[in-house]
C-alpha cells in the first residue's frame, strides 16, 4: 500500500480524455492501448483521470477497499489481477462510493457486475467482463505499485484515458508531449476530413500513390487479372 | 422427453427475478451463477422463471420444438447442447410461439437470431452469441432432463433467474432460503450504500482495517517506496 | 490491385439486404454465413452491397487506401488480414471517405476504431474487434481479388449481406436463386408465424411428431423417469 | 466436506479406464465426456478410478489439502474451480502425497504445475492448463459434492476415466450398463476394423448407402458438377 | 457428391511436403497457410498429397464415410465443418480404412479421437481438437466441393502440405512455380544457414543495415537513453 | 535501439533457471510468471538467461534481425509485438545465428515456424502459438527497451527463467534475493516432500487443520449431508 504517489495534473488528464484514445494513441506515435478486450460497460462514455492502481487476487476485492481510502477527485481506479479472472470485482455498492469522492471511473482486468446499475449512475467502467459472480475478501495484494494490464505497464499517477475505442494509458512524464501532439494531430485529421469530403483520396493526399510501384502494388484489369490466374 | 417435472412456485421465480442475478447469487454464499459467456441479446431485461430444460445435437433445434409443447406460463426455456457450438438455434418464430404460451425468456448455451426482431418483440433472451447460422432438424436429444451450462448444472423446475448481469440458476428446494437470504442482503446493500453516501468506508464500515496487518498489508509513502525498490 | 471486376446488381444486392441475414441464408440452404464473431459496431443497421475486397497485412492499412478509390456508389468494403489481427485498420476518417462515394457499409476481419463517430455518422460497420490500435501503411495487400473471412470465400462483385444477425456472402450467380428462394421463405415463414401465434405447435405445423419414435424419443412421466434414474 | 460417500467399484473403474475413453463414450450413448480442453499433462497415461471431488476458490488450493485426507487406493481426484482459473492448484507434492495413498491420478478444470517432475514420477494428470502460477490456502470450498468440470457432473463417488483423448464420468449407478455395453462395442469396432482392413467401406458395412439419396446427396461428375456451378 | 475431380501429380504433392510447410509458404510469397489452430496429433510427421475435401455438419462424419470411398492412393483427406465444431469426427477406423487405400494423412478443422491408437498406427493426422465427443450420421453435406479451413479454400485435388509447423494448401495451378520457387528457396536457405553459422549477421547479410536510419531506427546507448526516458 | 544495458550476472541466471520457474516463483512471493500461454516448442528444457529485449510490429521481423547483434553468451532473447499476433516471427535461421552467438533460448509472444529444426538443433523456445505464416521486414520497432510479455514487465538485463511449467522474470535487483529464497524454498520442499513420502499429511504437516473450522469448513458424513441437501 503506497500512499500519495505523485499524480499528472487532473486537467490535462481530463483535456487528454476530451480528445479521444484513438487519437492521442496515434499522435503518441501508437503505444499505449490496453487492447480490444477491455470494453465500456455502457457505450457514451469518456474520461481522463490519474490512476490509482489496484492489485488483487483473482475472486477477490479486498485491495479495492483498501485503494478506495487513496482515490481523490480525478481519479481513475485501475485494477489488475495477478492471474487472469472475470469475476465481478467491482459493483454499485464501490461505483457509490467513488462517485462521492469525486472519482471519474473504474478500469478493471476482470469482471464488474450490477450493471444496469453502474449504466443509471452514469459511473464509467470498462472491464474485460460482465459477471456476477462474487468475490472475498482474503487475500492481500497491493495499491498504488505498477501493474501490468491488456499488455501495458500502469504507473500511479500515470493519466488513463478511456472511451468506447478502449483505453490507454499516458505516462505521466510524457504528459505534456501528448498534449501538443494530441492538438496538432487534431488539425491534421480536421484537414484530412474536409479532404475527404470534397472527394480527395489518401492515395493522393498522403502522397502514397507513387510508392506502390515500388511496394510491388501493380494494377491490372479484371480481364488480364482472368487470364493470370488461368496461368496464360 | 419427460413431462410434468415438478416446478418452483412461479410467483416466487417472478420475485427472486426482480432482486436480480448479482444480489441473489451473493445471498445464497456465491453459488449458481452461469458465468460471464451468457450475454443478453438486448439490454435491460429482468426476469425469473421456472426451468424447462433441452439438450440438442449442436446445430440441430429439433428438441426445442419438441420443448414448446410442455412450456407453461411462468417457465424460462433453458437450452444446452451435447458438445459446444454457436449456431443459432432459436429465432423470433420460436419467440412468438413461446409468448403465446407465457414463456418468460430463453437461455441459450448456443447461438441465437433474428435479434433485431426479439429485441423489438421484447422478448428476453441470453445466449454465448449471436449467429444467423441455420440449423437441421435430424437427431434427438432430450427435455426436462438435468442439463450444464455455463458450468452449473439445471434441472427441470428450477428457478432461473437473468438480466444485465447474466444468468443464475437456483435448485427448487433452494428457494425458500434464497427468498430469506435475498431479502436480508437487499436490506444490508441498503445501509452500505447510504454509509458509501455518507463517505464512510468499506474499509471501517466493514470492519477490515485492523485486519490488515496480518493479512501482510503494510502502509509506505511513496518515497518510502521508492528507497525500497533500489534496494536502499 | 485488380480494377473494375464484374459486379451484381446494387439494387438487387439492396433488396437482399432488406430480406435479412438470417432470411436469406436459410433460403439458400444454409450457406455463406461468415460466422458470429464479425459483429456490428452499433445495433440496427441493415444493408446489402456489391463486395470491393481488401487483403490487408496485420497492422497495416495501405491496401484500404487503394481500395477506396475503387469503390462506387452500392459498394460494400469487405477487408481481410493475412494472419490474425484485431488492428484498428478503419476510422471515421476512411467513413467520411467512402460515404462520400455512396459506399453502403465496411466489414472487416479485424478491429474498427473511432467508434463512437461511426455511430455517430450511421456508417455500417461489422469487425472482430474494436480497437484503437493504429497502424502503418508499410506493406503491399491486393485489392479485388477472392478473400476468406469467418471461413467463407468472398469474391469481389459479391453480394455481401450485413445487419444485426451479423454477415453473409451471395456468389453473383447465386443472386437470381437467392431473391426467389428468399421470397418464398418471407412468405413461408408468415405462415409459421401466424400459426404460432394461433397456438399450434412446431411439432404438429411442421409435421415432426410422427418422426419422434423412429428418432428415438419417447416421453415419460417425471414418475416414471425418476424410477428409470434410479435403476428401478 | 463430505466422508465417506459411496463409491462405484475401484476394479470396475480399472477395466473401463483400459476400455479408453472413446469407447466407453459411445457405448454409453455418447454422453459423459468432460471436453476437449482437458487435456493429458504427459502422454499416454490410461485411468479409470472413484472420483474424490473438490470445489476450490481459483487461485486457492486449501480444499486440495483438505481433500487428501480423503483419498484411498483406487480414486482418482477431480478438482474444479467455482469461476474459471489457469493457475497452478496442484504440483509434485501432491502427487507424491497422493501416489502415497494409492490415487490414480488428478483432473483438474484449472492449471498444473511442475509438469516435468509429474512426467518423470509417471503420475497421470489432466488439466485446462500447465502454469507455474502459486495459490494461497485461504477461502473455503468443498470436498466431496457434486462439481462440474467440462460441462458435465460429478459426484464423488462415480468413476472418471481418462487417457489420451481425454475425460469422461461415468455415474455410479450407470457402471454396470457401462461395463457391458463397452464390451459390446469392443467387439463391434474389432469387427468394423478386420472389415475395413479388408478394404470394405463403411457406407456398405454400416448400410449407409442406401439412406444417401433421401437425405439429398447426389452424385455429380466433375464435369456436371462445374456446368451447374456456372449455371447451365 | 462430386466425383474424380483433377488432381496435381501425387508425386508433386509428396516432393513439396519433403520441403516443408514454413519453405513452400515462403517460397509462394507467403499464401496458403491454415493458420496455427491445426496442430499435429503426434510429432514428427510430414506429408503432401492431393486433396478429397469433405463439408460436414458439426457433430456429422457421414460424410466422411462417403468420402473414403473417393479416396486414391496419395490423397490427403480434408475435412471442414460448415459452422465451428471441435467433435471427435474421426478415429482409428477410418484410419485403418484410409491406410489401407493409400491415403497419406487426414486434416480435420475439428476433433480427432482415438489418438493413442493413431499414434500407434502412425496415421498422420492434424486438427483444431482432440476430442473423444462422438458424432451421429445424420445429416447430409458435401464431398469434393471447394471448403474453407484455417482463412484458406482449399479446392479437391489441390496440394496439401502438413508437418509440425502446421498446414498448407498450394492451389492446384500454382504447383509447377511452387516446385521452382521452393527449390530456389532451400539453395538460398542453406547459403543464409552457412553464413550465420560463420557468425555473419541478417542485418548484413540481407543488406538491412543501412536502411535502418530511414525506418527511423537510432541506435543509443543505455545511457543517453536512460537521459531521454527521463526527460532531460 | 538501446545498446549494452547493464545485465543480471549471468551465472546467477544459470543458477536460478536450474531451480526451475515454479520453485523461484513461489520464493519471490508468486510474482513474475508470465502466464499459461507461453509454452515450450519442445519439452525437456530448462534454461536461465539475461533479457534482450524486442518490440515488433506484428508480422515483421526486422527488429529481431537488429537484435541478434546485441546478443552476448548467456543472453535469452524474448521478443513482444506491439498487438497481438500468432505469425511464426521466429525459426531455423535465427536460432542458428543465436546458437552461434552463445544465447540461451528465446521466448516470444507471437509463434515460432521450423520447430522440428528447433527440436533437432536442441534450441530451447517459448512462444504462444507455432506458426509457418511468414513475415515481413517492413516497419521498425525496438530493441532493449521494457516490454510486456503475458501479463510481465520485461527489462533488458533482468533474469529470464523458462522450463516445462513457462516463463517468469526476475527484474535484476531481485537476483540476491532470488537466489537466497529459492534455496531456503528448495529445502523447505524437499521436507514436506519427505513428510509426505512418510504419510504426512499437508493439513497437518502445514498446521492448517485447526484453522479449518474458522473458515467455515465443517465436516459431514455422507449420510448427513445427504439429509440435508433435502431440507430434512
Amino acid at each position: 500500500m503506497v500512499t500519495d504517489p505523485p499524480r499528472a495534473d487532473t486537467g490535462d488528464a481530463e483535456t487528454l480524455g476530451s480528445y479521444g484514445v484513438a487519437t492521442v494513441h496515434e499522435a503518441l506515435g501508437r503505444v499505449g492501448y490496453l487492447g480490444p478486450e477491455l470494453r465500456p460497460v455502457w457505450p457514451g462514455a469518456r474520461i481522463g483521470g490519474t490512476a490509482v492502481t489496484v492489485l488483487s487476487w483473482p475472486g477477490d476485492n479486498l485491495m479495492i477497499h483498501v485503494a478506495v481510502e487513496q482515490c481523490r477527485p480525478g481519479d481513475v481506479l485501475v485494477v489488475a489481477t495477478n492471474s487472469p479472472s472475470t469475476d465481478g470485482l467491482f459493483g454499485d455498492l464501490f461505483a457509490g462510493a467513488l462517485q462521492q469522492r469525486g472519482v471519474r471511473g473504474v478500469v478493471l482486468a476482470s469482471g464488474v457486475r450490477d450493471v444496469a446499475d453502474l449504466r443509471e449512475m452514469r459511473f464509467p467502467a470498462w472491464s474485460r467482463a460482465v459477471s456476477a459472480q462474487g468475490t472475498v475478501k482474503a487475500t492481500a495484494g497491493a495499491v498504488n505499485v505498477p501493474v501490468v494490464l491488456g499488455g501495458q505497464s500502469v504507473h500511479p499517477g500515470d493519466v488513463v484515458l478511456a472511451d468506447d475505442d478502449g483505453v490507454m494509458v499516458v505516462a505521466r512524464a510524457d504528459v505534456p508531449r501528448a498534449l501538443t501532439a494530441s492538438r496538432a494531430r487534431i488539425d491534421k485529421e480536421a484537414a484530412s476530413r474536409a479532404a475527404f469530403a470534397r472527394g480527395e483520396l489518401g492515395l493522393d493526399y498522403y502522397g502514397m500513390r507513387h510508392r506502390l510501384p515500388e511496394l510491388g502494388v501493380e494494377y491490372l484489369s479484371y480481364d488480364q487479372y482472368l487470364k493470370e490466374s488461368n496461368g496464360e
